[in-house]
């Protein structure tokens, strides 16, 4: 198969995995990328030094094209951006963020720059700011998220009839099945997040990966709006949260419980009791921890199963 | 085209046009069921002699199948099982209630009965009690909504893994692409509410089918989450809420601005200032008013346009 999306990056399968915070290191982006689809390096909890560590043994662990996801609001931005150059990546997802700001500077390395969107209003301020192409996020997604909470189901055919550039579809999606209603719904490839966390090569701590298994449909809730809106699974941190909440609290009291370090505590140390542990509402279609090429053949495989039982349906 | 849900309720197309308060009545009910899907009258805004005239409209407008829509939280409930079942009504589904109540009683009278439900335990609980089909909608749908938030795209696929009998996916779906969608995430037909407001034969008033039109991405908000929430577009009275909000106010509070007859005054009546608007997400799809029958036609023309363009995708 060759679409918009594995042309724009030279892949087998229009599958990118999500750059996530503690979670998306060179292991897991290597993996991807080597079973056909786009890894993604989530520079978001890496110090600099710690990021061009990863490029580097990414490069050594796979020759298929990868690429980093950068939040805007990264603290060390400009240095970041100097080592994505030096390095010789040639893809950036950008998040969170203005992206009139770099992604000419990066394109005129001859980086493609992606930005990830959560409405309509930003998926045309990205068109407008000439990034490559766009990922439209849902309301269902794990992690941080668009205050408009617009679903991916509703998302993407907006995008679709404003679009002029290659669409991914993100918030959602982990199965064969969920990539097929996606391309329905106008995107032309996929970005997985919350699957290849409870893959066997994603950083993420097994306890907080067993987790994300045991969760089911409702365990997981979007809060702290106020800050950031976040999509967190319903843990002993979360309830503390909704406890606040009871005590109608002021952003700064809910910035003091959220502290600092929450997110590294539950995903990568695996506390369960004490961390933030974002995950999508996805997170109730995934049964087991597999290796990512596994994860890979089985969505490609269900996706070639599924279009063949809906072409059969006639009017 | 035959499966489970045609066979269920004899009908054409898979698609059922939602019960709605203020909107749906013997006009709307009878062009859907005429024009091949499944019309349904919402008894919910209706007094029982109301609802019985608007049956026995229904059944001179059409010879086809129809059916009621039923809140069990209804005040004259039993007066309209009883309106039921001697108006000869073949189809009911019921809402926002349990469904262990009044299932097998219609069931005796020959009545087909389907439950909607918001999330994979309430659908476990409709199937136990026997209901012929289960509506799964997602949080993007208009009106009132459930407390779990589980969006149309990841409810679909977890209620399917579960599903002992027909599924009808509902939230999000005004079109081919979202019928197809729906259908490779899992459901055997669809729900259709927001778009068939903003047809020709709906009650409801020219006010608010313009502003269904003109609602785009971000115009409608889940609110009022500590009585029932519901999806509003954000209106004056919208705006109204959410000052109130700002002084935490009690649920009492809320129920005083609520008040009583909101949703007619805004669906029925057309104050777009005062009144209360429920609608989708989706109204950002929603672009024309049309007849029912032309609604109908054009998603399905889409569903077998887009069911082509995906077809050809290979791997």
């Amino acid at each position: 198969m060759q679409n918009t999306i594995t042309k724009l990056f030279n892949i087998k399968y229009p599958i990118i995995q999500a750059g996530m915070i503690w979670v998306s290191g060179y292991k897991l982006a290597s993996a991807v990328s080597n079973a056909g689809g786009l890894g993604l390096i989530g520079a978001g909890s890496m110090y600099p030094d710690v990021l061009r560590e990863h490029i580097q043994k990414c490069k050594k662990a796979t020759d298929k094209p990868f690429g980093v996801n950068i939040p805007l609001f990264y603290p060390d931005l400009n240095e970041i951006l100097q080592i994505i150059v030096e390095e010789g990546v040639k893809i950036v997802f950008t998040s969170a963020g203005n992206p009139k700001l770099y992604t000419s500077f990066l394109q005129e390395k001859s980086i493609t720059v992606v930005h990830v969107v959560s409405s309509v209003k930003f998926a045309l301020k990205a068109q407008e700011a000439g990034v490559d192409a766009i990922v439209a996020e849902g309301f269902e997604a794990g992690g941080h998220n668009g205050k408009e909470e617009t679903t991916t189901f509703t998302l993407l055919p907006m995008v679709n009839e404003i679009k002029t550039i290659p669409l991914i579809a993100a918030g959602g999606i982990a199965t064969g099945r969920g990539m097929l209603a996606a391309m329905v719904l106008g995107a032309d490839g996929v970005q997985i997040g919350s699957r290849f966390v409870a893959s066997e090569e994603s950083s993420a701590h097994i306890n907080f990966k067993r987790s994300v298994v045991e969760t089911e449909d409702g365990g997981t809730d979007l809060t702290l709006k106020e800050l950031i809106p976040v999509r967190l699974i319903k843990n002993n941190f979360y309830n503390q949260i909704q406890d606040l909440y009871k005590q109608k609290p002021s952003v700064d009291q809910l910035n003091d419980l959220l502290g600092r370090a929450r997110a590294k505590k539950g995903m990568f140390e695996g506390d369960l009791e004490e961390g933030e542990l974002e995950i999508g509402q996805v997170a109730g279609l995934i049964h087991q921890i597999k290796p990512a090429f596994k994860i890979i053949e089985e969505i490609i495989a269900e996706f070639i199963k599924v279009k063949k039982e809906v072409n059969i349906i006639e009017f």
